[in-house]
């Protein structure tokens, strides 16, 4: 049977092998949240990029540029982190670059797993049907807040595990998030509201934000690393 | 108001700054609650150590040594790291040097701190107790498994951040362990028995360890580290 585990922070990756595993990237508040929403607006593909020069590079080259530092777009993008900015947007047969300040960069470092998956509220239960059906052993990469746990991450890798049919798990790791899961899954927007990086983004704006990354199987659909680009499965 | 920060995993704690804080080293199975134990049984000091070759070296120096790997005593070895293996023993006016997997590897990387404390389930009001009449910052430091985050280590993160007065916390960190204790407060032995430390310990003999170390306020007692050694409070 296929074994779980959740990786709270980006760094401890080192700790496990990653050629044999499925692994689900989550940054809730809000580029694995963005991510899902920009392929619900049709995009072609997004690629996920570290720095901001690099990915201001890709203007010239046709792509709708994005960046977010410190929780703000930065000047001279198109656009910044925010799902909700882009919601009446459209995105059809654009390709996109985006640099987060978590997300984008916890993306990169999964490159040699066998299969990446990109993770939100949005679509959980595309993920959770999709990983149902597969046999190989399953990471939840949480990218938390430079380098610590954080809440609203924590909270969807246990959604993952609370709702996965059949799995093992020799770590401590699924106990911890699924038992936040099950005694918070009755108001998921409450709980994250509660997080810190809520409190960092608390303006009435990402207020908007939260409450839509909160939302549960608005969309059904799944992105895939495919060698540097995220493309739809 | 003092503010609250759990760190998951001991190489995390490169992430804080640790001169201005109280740091509570957790490793309830089992080095924690042992050297809780040890005091209780009237040690005079105990030295935490890393390698078995410099504990072996405080034999001729007429201490006691204690050391443990994988689970089990290391062959020529006064004992190894289980609480209950020294309950009928007599330490008065005994020096102890000890090394363990994960516990005393931790203590060690305290030691630029404020102040380090010992803390197990077996000592938590005393702990609870003297960290109330503090204003300094708290750093609440869990031994884990391996490099990762572990069940009741969290689990005693989250008695303390349940059972403390008065505080602040910026960190996400507090709110997930004072879940996790908050939502199996009831039934600690029962919990801790899902770990996956508990299922490597699940031996008849080790079964008796983590009853033991899962008593809460058997001992009304405070381990500090004073340099290189631990002494009572």
């Amino acid at each position: 049977m296929k074994n779980i585990e959740v990786c709270y922070t980006p760094n401890s990756i080192i700790n496990y092998k990653l050629s044999n595993k499925i692994i689900v990237v989550i940054d809730i508040l809000r580029a694995t949240s963005t991510i899902v929403t920009l392929f619900s607006k049709k995009a072609t593909s997004i690629i996920p990029i570290e720095t901001l020069d690099e990915c201001k590079g890709y203007k010239n080259k046709g792509y709708v540029i994005m960046a977010e530092r410190m929780g703000k777009k930065v000047k001279g993008f198109d656009f910044g982190n925010s799902p909700s900015k882009i919601l009446e947007k459209d995105f059809k047969n654009k390709k996109i670059a985006i640099a987060t300040s978590n997300g984008t960069k916890t993306i990169l470092k999964t490159r040699k797993s066998k299969m990446t998956l990109i993770g939100s509220f949005l679509n959980l239960t595309s993920i959770v049907n999709y990983l149902d059906k597969q046999s190989d052993d399953i990471l939840l990469l949480c990218s938390g807040w430079q380098g610590s746990i954080n809440l609203e991450d924590t909270l969807f890798a246990g959604a993952i595990i609370s709702s996965i049919s059949n799995y093992t798990s020799e770590s401590d790791s699924t106990i911890i998030a699924k038992n936040l899961y099950e005694s918070n899954k009755d108001d998921i927007f409450n709980i994250i509201k509660k997080s810190s990086h809520a409190k960092r983004l608390s303006s009435n704006d990402n207020l908007i934000d939260i409450k839509f990354c909160s939302q549960i199987d608005k969309y059904d659909l799944i992105p895939y690393l495919d060698n540097d680009k995220l493309k739809l499965l």
